[in-house]
Parts: C-alpha cells; sequence; structure tokens
C-alpha cells in the first residue's frame, strides 16, 4: 500500500510538472526554445526530488520501468498491476492539478498530433537510455545516483530525441488531457506507447549482456 | 543561540537571492521567461549553498518545516518560536540588504497583487511537496542529500504551480518588503501563508502514513 | 567484449546528444546564444548519464582519454585499439541516429569549416583540461565524482573555448557526418584532433608532476 | 611547489572561463540576461570542475579564501605568499589565454567601471556568503561538498549582488587585463578588492562563533 501511494505521488508531482511548466513558459515567453528549456529544467528539477524522497519507498513513476524491473526479478510480478496502475492514476491526477493551478478547466483533450518515423524512433532511443540508465546504477549497486543519472538524462533527451522523449506509458496517458505545450492528441499515445515498450526491451536486452554472469 | 545565527543568515540569504536575482534579470533582459528561470535557477544555487553551509547547525530557513519538525518530535516545541523569529527577522533583512545593493530604498511596500483560487492551490501543493522532500529524506537517514533535493524541487516548483511556489511563510512574509519583481502585496500574504500551512499539515500527515510504523 | 559494447553505446548518446539537441535548438529558437546553451547543458546531461550508468564497465567515450589511461598504465596497451574503435564506431552511429530521428538523410557531410589559431588554441585547452579533471579525480580516489566533474568542465568549455570544445576525436570525426548546428568541415577535423592529442600529452605531463611520487 | 602548480592552473581556468564566456556570450547572443546567465552557469561548471580535481592538493584560487584558511590554522602561514602569487599569476594568465583563444590581443586594459556604494555593499555580501560556505563545509568535515556548494553559491551570487560578484582578488585583478564582457576598469579594483577582505573578515568572525567551542 505504501508503495502505492509513492508511486502515485511521485508520479503525480512528475506530471504536474511536465505540464504545468510547460503552461507558464508559454505564458511568459514567446521564445520556443527558451519554453522547452524551461520544461526540460524543470522536469529534471521535479525527478531528483520526487526519485530521493520516495526512493526508499518505490520511485518507478513510469510503467515501463516497472516491467523491467520484474523481468530482473527486481519487483514481484504481481506487484507490478497494481504499482503500474498508480503510476497512471497519479499521472492523470497530475494532470488535473496543473490544469486546475493554472485556471484551467479540469481536462480538456489535446489537439497535439506528434506522430511519423522520426518521433517513433525517438520514443524508443528515449526509452532505450532511460532504462538502461536506471539499471545500470541499480547493478552496479549504485542506488543514490539512479535519481542525478535519471534527471540528467532526461534534460538530455528532451532535447536530442525529436519527439521530446516522452519515454514512460504513464506519463504519455496523463498528457492527453491538457491542451497546452505538453500535451498530446489521444490517437498519437498508442505508437508512442509501443514504441517506448520496444525501447524498453532492448535496454533489457543490454543490461543482461552487460551485467549478467555468462 | 548558533541555531538562532544560522537560520538568520541562511533565510536571510535565501531572501536576498529571491528578491536580488529578481531585480537584476529584470534590469538585464526583457524576456519574463528568462526572467523567472534567472530568478528560480539563483534561488536553487543558494538553497544547495546555504542547507550545504549551516545544515551541521541549523538549517530550516522556513516557519512550515520547523513546525512540521515540532510535530514529527525531530525540534523540541520550546525551540520553534526563537527559530520561526529568527527566519522572519532573517528573511526581511534579506529583503533590505538585496534592496540596498541595487541602490533602492531599504524598504518599500510591494503593490504585486497575487490572489486567487489558482495561485491558492498552487501554495498549498508547493508547500505539501518540499515538506515531503525535506522529511522523506530525514525519515530515511539521507541527510546530506536535503539540499540538492530541495533545490531541485524548488527549481521546478517555480514552474509547475501558478504562484511561482513561494512555499515558505517568513520568505512570504519578507517579499512585502520590495516593489521589485518578487515583491508582494501585504494584502496577499495571509491567504498564501495559510495555504502554505494547509499544504505542510497534509504533507505531516503523508509522512506519517508513509514512514512511520503501523 | 562488454567494454566495447559500452564505449560504443555511451559515445553514441554523447555524440547523438551533441549533434540532435543542435538540430532541435535551432529549430525552436532564432537565438544563436540560447542554442549554444541548450546544446550545452544537453550535452553536460547525457555525460552525467552516460558515465555514471557504464562507469562500472568502461566509460572513456573518448580516445584521447584512453591513450593516456594506456601512458598512465590504468588500461592495458593492447586493448586500446578496440575500445578506440568502439568509440569511433559509436560516435558515427550517434551522427547517424541523430540524423534519422530529425528526418534528415543518414549521413550528410558538413561545410561548417572550424579552422584557425584561436580554434587550434581552444582544442588544445580544452582536452588539456577535460584529461586532468578526469585523471585527478581518479588519481584521488574519487571515481564517483567523475561524471560531475566531466560534465560540469564541458559545460563550462563550451563557453570558455572559443572552438566550443570538441576536445574528443571520436566526436569530432563523427560530427562530420551531419550538415546541422554542430558539424564539422571534414577538412577542420585533422588539426582539431591533432591539438586534442597536444592537449592530452600536456595534461598527462601535469598529472605525472602533480600526483607520481618522486 | 605543487600547491603553487594547482593554485595556478585552478585560477587560469577560473578566469579563463570568467573571461572567455562573457566573450562568447556576447558574440551570440543580444540578450544581456542570457549573457550573464551563460557567464554565470560557465563559472559555475569550471569551479566545481577544478575543486573536485585539483581539492586533493590545494584548491583556494583565491585569496580571500587563504587568508582565513590562516587565521583558522588550517594553511601555515608562510605557505600563504606563495600561493597567493601562484593565484594572481594563474589569474592573469587566465585572461591572456581567454584573450588569445578569441583572436584578441593578449592584454587590454578594460574601461568597464564598476563602483558605487551597492556595488561595493555586494562585493561584501558576495565574499562573506563565500567563505561562510566553503569554512562551514570543511569544519563540519563535509570536503567532498565543497565544490558543489560553491558553484551553487556562485551561480545564485552572481545574479543576487549587485556587482556580480568577484568575490575574489584575485580574479578581480586578473579582470583588469580584458576590455570585454568581463573586464573591469583598472581604478576600480582597489575597493573591490578591500570590499572582499572587510567580507572575508567579517565571515571569519561569524565561523568562530558559529563554530569554536566557547
Amino acid at each position: 500500500m505504501k508503495a502505492l501511494l509513492a508511486e502515485f505521488i511521485g508520479t503525480l508531482f512528475l506530471v504536474a510538472t511536465v505540464v504545468g511548466s510547460g503552461i507558464m513558459a508559454v505564458q511568459l515567453t514567446d521564445d520556443v526554445g527558451l519554453q522547452l528549456l524551461i520544461n526540460s529544467l524543470a522536469t529534471g528539477g521535479i525527478l531528483i526530488a520526487m526519485i530521493v524522497a520516495l526512493q526508499s519507498i518505490s520511485a518507478d513513476f513510469n510503467p515501463a520501468v516497472t516491467l523491467v524491473a520484474v523481468a530482473l526479478k527486481r519487483t514481484p510480478a504481481r506487484a507490478a498491476i497494481g504499482l503500474i496502475a498508480a503510476q497512471i492514476a497519479g499521472g492523470i491526477a497530475g494532470t488535473v492539478l496543473a490544469n486546475l493551478m493554472f485556471n484551467l478547466d479540469a481536462i480538456t483533450w489535446s489537439d497535439h498530433e506528434r506522430s511519423g518515423g522520426g518521433l517513433w524512433l525517438g520514443e524508443a532511443v528515449a526509452t532505450f537510455g532511460l532504462v538502461l540508465v536506471i539499471f545500470a546504477l541499480l547493478q552496479a549497486g549504485r542506488d543514490a545516483a539512479v535519481a542525478y543519472g535519471v534527471a540528467a538524462y532526461i534534460v538530455a533527451a528532451y532535447w536530442f530525441t525529436s519527439s521530446t522523449s516522452f519515454a514512460n506509458p504513464a506519463v504519455a496517458v496523463a498528457r492527453m488531457f491538457t491542451d497546452t505545450f505538453a500535451g498530446i492528441d489521444p490517437a498519437s499515445v498508442a505508437m508512442f506507447v509501443l514504441m517506448q515498450l520496444v525501447g524498453a526491451a532492448l535496454a533489457l536486452l543490454t543490461i543482461r549482456i552487460l551485467w549478467e554472469k555468462p
């Protein structure tokens, strides 16, 4: 139960930051580059804060990460459904909270289409790298560095992937519910999630090659 | 006595940075997004510096944090009034110092009205997250990570909350005394402080659920 | 074999970030200063992520670093050729990946001429500092700080050197293959690599003076 | 002798970054706020890199810091003159190197006047805070955090002090020799250095109150 609450709160703050910082940035500057820089730095900040805070309980905040943890026998399979449900619920709650803090309707559907080969490749690459960073650190016993490694990775991935690196099925779902800077057209979500799972699977394979005994 | 001096100095530098970096940013650029980015990064920087420096003595710099520390029996109740008084005095001194460094009158009343449901919700959310991050780390025995967790959180919270995340009663009071970028109309302060205390109380409840034994 | 894969992946992500974040930045803002700020912060982020992730296996990502490691007897000489080949292959793969993610041709030759005394001096200085930071930390037994020291150094070196601090022969070679923000005219590469090796050799000399026993 | 070389190299890179990043920033953007943001982040980056790299030998890079270290009996008085000379020589070499990397004359005198009560107060405050952060961490035995605390502090201090926080006599002297963004008119230097020493003396007093036994 504590793990579910931790996953709910952490994913809530993660998505509230992705969405909320996008709204604020658009209100304050017309430079789209600066908007995305703000969006990326704010996301990096909340990732450090929520991972260090909740890591002693549970801090995946990402169904792709939870699934790989199950495959590596770090999380019991029967716990995964609850954790993933908490992540999705927390993510949607984060979008609603961000909308409400900025006096918008609690839910509005995004019509921001995000699709095409370049973006799909981007999501696979983004999730591959994210999963690799997390489990490489855990395999090496450097748990305390996960927060900084993940945050630094995501700040970079916002920029080096054409998709701005959603890299998280729960976040992709949650970002449907806001017609603002960070939103995504519901019709674009399925391919994003699929490519994220492809990237995560490739990362799992890489982790097994690099860290498992022969 | 050492704790009072540490709280005074730390809160002084915190508020001097919030106010001073706002003044400097407005002098150097017209892009409001860039102004707030500078303001948020400077605040994150001073939080890291002052928390790591003064943590071995006392480094709350925030009455909401001190009150939660009392509720969790980490700080004796009889010490709280002194610490909070030192924080408020330090905060006001920080505003005065920033005004003087930029050749402004020592005190000018802000007329920057900050009110409305979205902002009040923002302050509650902002303080909830801040208190959660601090005490989650202390409960887990990761004191050395508090500075980085708090700074990263505040950089994010400047952007994902509509209120730019004051999240601190002493800072809210101190920011009345400067009619510059970071100022707040005195009439707006009471609701900010009230919502901060609501957020802190909810965080206390969450911490008890997540970390206290059944 | 694991070391080769780690060097390939790490250098791939490093170059994909250098190239990809440059493409994205140019798409989103016209301010060249902001473009390079984004480019430098994204590069710093991926350096933290990839070094912390892969350091337990192999994380040079840079032939100049590998050569100095051989000279200091930290890496066996017979391993160096493989590592350097993996770095160059990974770097080129990173450029190709970035181009593809942004729907560009897999390879386009850059015509961005980068030459002249100031830039060559810049590359020597940049590589001197990079190699010094890495091996100073290793000599002092502070391996865990390498990721942060290197990333912080490179963010600075993007700006204080006139060449924007390539400081890495594999990256210099890889950046020939993209006619975008981060590209370099193939005719400019040889002098960049030469000056990088000069800087690395001077750093090796300095490390011997500072850390070796008399 | 090793300490002198370390102080020379570290201060050289520090000043080369302050000066060089200012030149580059002005070349790439017209937004003065963005120029100073770049300047401050680059300076923070090089401080992390040089302090972590050279701390195992000697990493004051600042005569005010060395003098306080002598007063606290952390550095022998007879060593101070050599260290300070190395810092000043390194600083000037850093300015020359930055000028040369950007194809400017090796030395040009700055005519950037920096004077007035607000700026002088700013330098005293800036140096007070810097010295406090450094020795607070050393007194608490947290040497490894000095690099991050100092860098975070300086990024903030660029913005919250009206003087942009030189906070270092060797740097103030070195910045006379470049007629670029970071330069300072030689006639303004004496008062800057004086106020820095005043700030350092007040910090020494505060450190004695906070950490010395009664």
